[in-house]
């Protein structure tokens, strides 16, 4: 067995987030031949019990309170900020400028101009630079990927792509951090349609124009301190605030290569827990994707037998498919945790081989730059131009 | 038995539509207990042997090559025109003059100014009028009607609709007459879009303001009298003439109910062959449908019992579903043509007992209004509201 | 055109099967290009008004009453049997010797012995003789048909199918003539089990051997009498009954050819309206195919591209598809009923053009005698091999 | 943060399963609050320089080559033992005579007889036994267990269950370990309707009777050693030996309870990777479970209202779930793996409180005593009562 290189990670936020890139770098050596191993070193937060528990839960070695500390330690190599969104941008410039790695979490920045920076400062500093669009990297969307680099679905006309969810459907649900601007940057838009519009990116290629719509069906909610904890609901007289994000967000657009495209992100659509799903339509076949079925594929070629095409329903789930072989035997399936083993499993290699990370700041700068445009059509109903910002 | 009042139909139209009508007419009373009988009296085209050979098969009495003659026939009382779009209008009017009940497919007219004259001449004369939205008819989707209209769904929040084709994916598929915008008057957007707008608007409610993209992909085609007989291909110098309509048309827009809205229509999506979809979310649950799966409906209840709820998959065929019960045992599944048979009875309904007919010409004219609405929004790059036209 | 004979039907029988049958007979020259006429020319039953109403709605031209009388009719070509199973035998036998062609829906009898004199009659008088296995003749299992014959599913493994129902579940449901041994002759296993077994033996080939269970879950049940009109459900004091059919009927076996059969039918599938399934599993390739979804056809190919195989759902409705373009454009959907026009194509074609009728009288008797071969075993406690009846 | 126990666990065999338990202990304390914190202490082979490299990837502290060295270790607290399949008796009682709580893969033995001999070890010494049937420890499997015991479902009427993979059904594919009956015990039977079986007897109960059938389709395979690398396909001359175990193994019978019951396993089913499926039928619903779509519940509940019932697609991936609530926000989907940390947490729980584990031993011993009982019905041609074994 080859020694490997460690590289020690110093992470900011230890929530859902935190969880899901901790469980990731537990396992990325565990399941895959890695060129360095992963090293929890040390997890960064505010409340100093909370963040024990976590990092003995999670097994990190050692906890930090200020993330400044944390991010100029000489024994960090990879800086990974989970932390609330608003924070992103002056965490990723920060660690950037002391010379770590940066794996940061979606959105990268609320607005053109801040991604813009934090590319500037990665890209100075020489860095590698990551962005979580973990969806990238579930198996399904990587064959996606090589079906449509390698001409199989031809010239491609449609992407349609929804991001679906209903967990405040209820009017009484709280005004959570998820809800409130200052913190989240945006609503359905920025914490699901991000994920619709990298993928789109990824798949079909840069955005042109779009066109948008949204609405905040609830515009006031009580405070999450007016909850009354049985129920879970707010009591009459609870403190209540009006919501500043979108409830959901609706747009239509084209690719620079001439493809149409359609992404709607609502958190209204009774039924749907996670529900990212899209289709794209090529001259030569179709693919299809769901994410609460994510090691199926979905998959129309025109060129099979006539009389006996239909959308193929492929098991993701084999040693030739990306990822899935390090795994299970075929038809033992995977799940959601999964992408990010493989998104820190890429970062890693990028870091350990010095490549270029994917996706990577720029990456990030150019999703902010599509949902800006899409903020800006809504504003000034019109359509905009992606380039124009 | 209780002796019927006869109704002698003149239908103008014998190619793919016209069949579908023969059909329903021939099944009507054999499945419906219908308040008058029909008879297929005289069917009308230009080609005589054709014309003629479909009488036979379709179980017409009588021909006749001039429409107008039929229109003007004191033994017909209903005049069905399903010739091709572009003589809509003027038979309409003309048969609706001459005082004879009018169920014209769809598309009612090309402009919003015509589909008005045809309202007001409908109106002016006192005659039934009925336009062509058979799939209102199919039972899903008047179960989906029933759940919305008496709360089940809560307020409505969204309504995405899709109708996906893929027959001229084939960039040497001829420009047949659906490709041409003087004979058809619109491409994907008419042809398909109609139906899942008057879905929307039947479902939903009237739409307020639209914003529309669309495109033709394939520019310019052969001419169908240059296509060689065995391959069903164009010869290298085949007549090539200009696509004028769209070849896929999306669009976003609000309801007046303040739900988004979210439609496209298409012939480019490749492993689709009559594919209309819509689902709608409210409050309180969800529905689902699609056309390839005429019988079933998904339902989605917000209400029922925590831990279990999900889309139900109800099969639309039991005695206690709309139209089911007339054909046969539950589970025993129907298809397309029923939807007409469906259409064609309650025409007949009205008819004979003189209520309205619905969806009418209004119906008809709204639908064109949104299309029209949709069309300019692409023309000027900009949101139009529905009632400025 | 050209001019068709024309060939007299009388019928016998007008319930449920017989408003099935009258459709098709309605609807076959309309849609297929037979080489003869049809004409609904006299019906038979035994209550007169219900009679008459039957033949005005259905279009048949007379009525009969005494059977024999019809059968014996010279102007009759045709006799069609759809009378209680219990009659199947003596009327096949009376139809064929008075030279009638007859199809017999099945059962085509309760024993064995009983079919053999059934078939030999009808082969004795040379007429043309079929039995309703209408399933056959879904576009879906002719395209399976023709994927094993072809030899595209290789050698054959699995053949598994299930018949679920669940209409009589609810223990308060009447013992109607289908629960009376003494009328239908068998339970689920006839009703329902039936037709898997034709379609095993039409698909897959003869079976060799089986070994059976069976249920009566619910041993006794009110008499329809009994029944009050609004509930639909028995007083306390109603008549009852025992139960002496099976309410469901699971078995094993082997084909001739060496693979393995699974066969299921029960009406205690709550959730089932009228599903039979089954899939069929080959060296090459696998195919499913539901009755609920009658124009899917699910079909997996081994010898596809590698990572990229799955079930592929089939539409069943394009042009290429048998029967299919007889129909509707791809994608407009068809239902149960028109397997019962194909049925009936494929009969007046044998009786016009003089060959061998398909699935016929023979084939009834194959079927009956695998049923028995599983009543014996069920009997026995034992295997049985089909031969030895 | 209340101090744990730590509970060493001693591991024998470390291929497929050894990485899925190794996974499983490394995972448990960190999405479960379990009562004793799990130490990999140990793991065990033959292969020194395999098993080193297995010990660092899977987190192990120690290496041990003598099992039996292992199992009397002082210092180890649970023995697990994953070994093939033939060693399994011997080790499960010599660690339960040394007073290790034991958790064993299935099958636990090779014959009813070992089986008793093994439960007898275990409970002479008083340790903890589980059996390794992880996919009871499905979510939805546990719902469906609360549905089925909290009478929701009614009367059990029907248990259908297929396990069906297609991994042999390439002739060349070479005999592997699970093809020799020495090592296997038992071909599709023992691997995989052993998980059915034992589902079975979780959801329903024990079994009465049974009747089955099996094949071994392909009877000689070439040995592995003559497998050439790169196609992966035996070359011409290579040795080849008689496969001695079952390809596919079809049984129906009945349940105590008076449910009829059909099982089938079959590694010949082509496009099945991984399927394990099974259907419930009761006198109040239905519920269908799919373990490749694992993070779904179909129910179908005959107590919602008439018209709208229909099976419901559950994600069961909510806090109100069973486990579920451990890993992800709902919607985001689990996997295989998952079932095993569920399995080793219940079995610490049991371990750590001293409470029975489940399934246990007695568990393996019916599910053996059954698969023994099929055994016997195929040598006899004839039914096998479970209870005479």
């Amino acid at each position: 067995m080859k020694e490997l290189k460690e590289l020690n990670v110093g992470m900011i936020g230890y929530k859902f987030m935190g969880k899901a890139h901790s469980n990731a770098y537990a396992k990325v050596n565990m399941f895959f031949d890695a060129d360095a191993t992963v090293v929890r070193k040390a997890i960064c937060g505010r409340e100093e019990s909370a963040l024990r528990e976590a990092a003995q839960r999670f097994g990190w070695r050692e906890t930090e309170t200020d993330w400044k500390r944390l991010a100029s330690r000489k024994d960090i190599d990879i800086v990974d900020i989970n932390a609330p969104s608003c924070f992103h941008k002056e965490m990723a410039i920060f660690a950037a400028n002391e010379g770590k790695h940066v794996l940061c979490e979606k959105p990268l920045a609320f607005t053109t101009a801040d991604a813009r920076e934090i590319v500037e400062a990665a890209q100075k500093s020489g860095v590698r630079h990551q962005v979580g669009f973990n969806y990238r990297f579930a198996p399904a969307v990587q064959v996606i990927r090589q079906l449509i680099t390698s001409g199989r679905l031809g010239k491609i006309y449609h992407f349609r792509g929804h991001y679906l969810q209903d967990f405040i459907i209820d009017p009484e649900f709280p005004k959570v951090w998820r809800l409130d601007k200052s913190v989240a940057g945006s609503g359905a838009l920025g914490d699901l349609g991000a994920h619709v519009i990298d993928l789109a990116r990824f798949l079909v290629g840069d955005v042109k124009r779009v066109s948008g719509i949204s609405k905040t069906f609830i515009s006031e909610r009580p405070l999450p301190e007016g909850m009354t904890g049985l129920s879970g609901r707010a009591s009459q007289d609870a403190p209540r605030a009006a919501v500043d994000v979108d409830d959901a967000t609706s747009f239509i657009g084209e690719f620079e290569c001439g493809a149409l495209l359609q992404i709607e992100a609502t958190r209204f659509a009774a039924g749907h827990k996670n529900n990212l799903s899209f289709e794209i339509n090529g001259s030569k076949g179709s693919v299809r994707f769901s994410l609460e079925r994510i090691c199926e594929l979905q998959y129309f070629d025109a060129g099979s037998d006539e009389g006996l095409q239909g959308f193929a329903t492929i098991s993701v789930t084999e040693g030739i498919h990306p990822y899935a072989g390090n795994w299970w035997p075929a038809g033992h399936v995977y799940g959601y945790e999964h992408t990010l083993v493989h998104e820190v499993y890429e970062f890693v290699q990028s870091v350990a081989n010095g490549g270029a990370a994917s996706p990577d700041f720029v990456d990030g700068l150019k999703c902010t730059q599509i949902m800006e445009a899409v903020d800006l059509s809504i504003a000034r109903g019109a359509w905009v131009d992606v380039d124009s910002l």
